[in-house]
């Protein structure tokens, strides 16, 4: 199937937010998600952006036969305390969607290797998996990154999602969790809060 | 012991990158540490920087005694490879630091919770440490996400380092590989390059 990686615009992100609450219902969690579309056109689109991101387009023959059919991924049930989600659902248009994935990145940086891109979101519809689109975004996101000087493109996989690590392994990704012992560690809510109000006064 | 944390300078770019080269001395893998100052001051101090960095600092009567003590941390043997450490040897100045300790970090972004900020390094010399110069470092990166709407301060830690781990557990850090089971990977080098031939063309 023909598909193209483009940059997203800020029109984009009405999009990429279905994409992002379609990937939380098929993680079972769309209850987390607590990002709008208005949250990603602010921190995407305005100077000194928080993330950069790529979306995936088919044309227009191969679009999706149901807007709200991909919705279905993690079973309707887990819909049900969601409002966000059936709110979203209600302003869908009904035509189907010609935006069937994303990635989405930004640029760390590394006090020994220098400058490096992390990806943050890999998703593809599933309706769409299998012809490559995946590999190709995950592939532009490397290019982007290789082009601004990057040395590593890192990111986070769920150990119990097998397919995924097995997949990202075989392209020649490290493990370096399995390998070297990195856990990934988080402050946020009240530890957060707390620790703030300890720093130094100026 | 009184200290300072102040946002670095492009003129602490050089202290900075001694105490790089000091917490990878202490990890007994010098050679590993490719950045020199000028990629620091590259890539932290013009328009659209790749980092953010907080330094530590003491009064002069507190300043340490000799400039090179502290590269003694990680064992002379291990120094032996480093041409890169022997060269920052014979540059540094031979009257003692005040600046002693760093905290580097950058914003990164949640597609279900939003901005974020991600410390990457957390550093205090071995002889400013048990002082409050660490924690004064980490909740002063805390205040300054807080203060930019971040919502998860996060950074990663070897499990083989037990005292960091405890010591971040207790101030109220949740170890996501332990709970969740995230893997951190890594393209780079080789498969980096082969990833980003991949790409679609435009």
């Amino acid at each position: 199937m023909h598909f193209k990686v483009r940059a997203a615009a800020k029109e984009d992100c009405k999009e990429i937010s279905r994409m992002i609450m379609e990937l939380a219902v098929y993680e079972n969690m769309p209850d987390q998600v607590k990002t709008s579309h208005e949250d990603l056109e602010r921190d995407g689109f305005s100077p000194n952006p928080f993330y950069e991101c790529l979306v995936a387009e088919v044309p227009d023959e191969h679009k999706t036969k149901d807007a709200s059919s991909s919705l279905c991924v993690g079973g309707q049930d887990t819909l049900g305390s969601s409002t966000r989600q059936v709110k979203r659902l209600k302003c869908c248009p009904n035509d189907g969607y010609t935006v069937v994935g994303y990635a989405l990145y930004f640029y760390t940086y590394s006090t020994w290797k220098g400058r490096s891109v992390y990806m943050e979101d890999l998703y593809v519809m599933p309706d769409f998996r299998g012809k490559g689109i995946g590999t190709g975004l995950m592939a532009k996101v490397a290019q982007v990154g290789v082009e601004k000087q990057c040395v590593r493109l890192q990111f986070s996989v769920l150990e119990w999602n097998k397919p995924s690590l097995d997949f990202y392994i075989a392209k020649g990704a490290e493990d370096l969790t399995a390998k070297e012992g990195w856990h990934f560690l988080r402050f946020h809510g009240q530890s957060l809060d707390t620790l703030a109000k300890e720093a130094p006064k100026d």
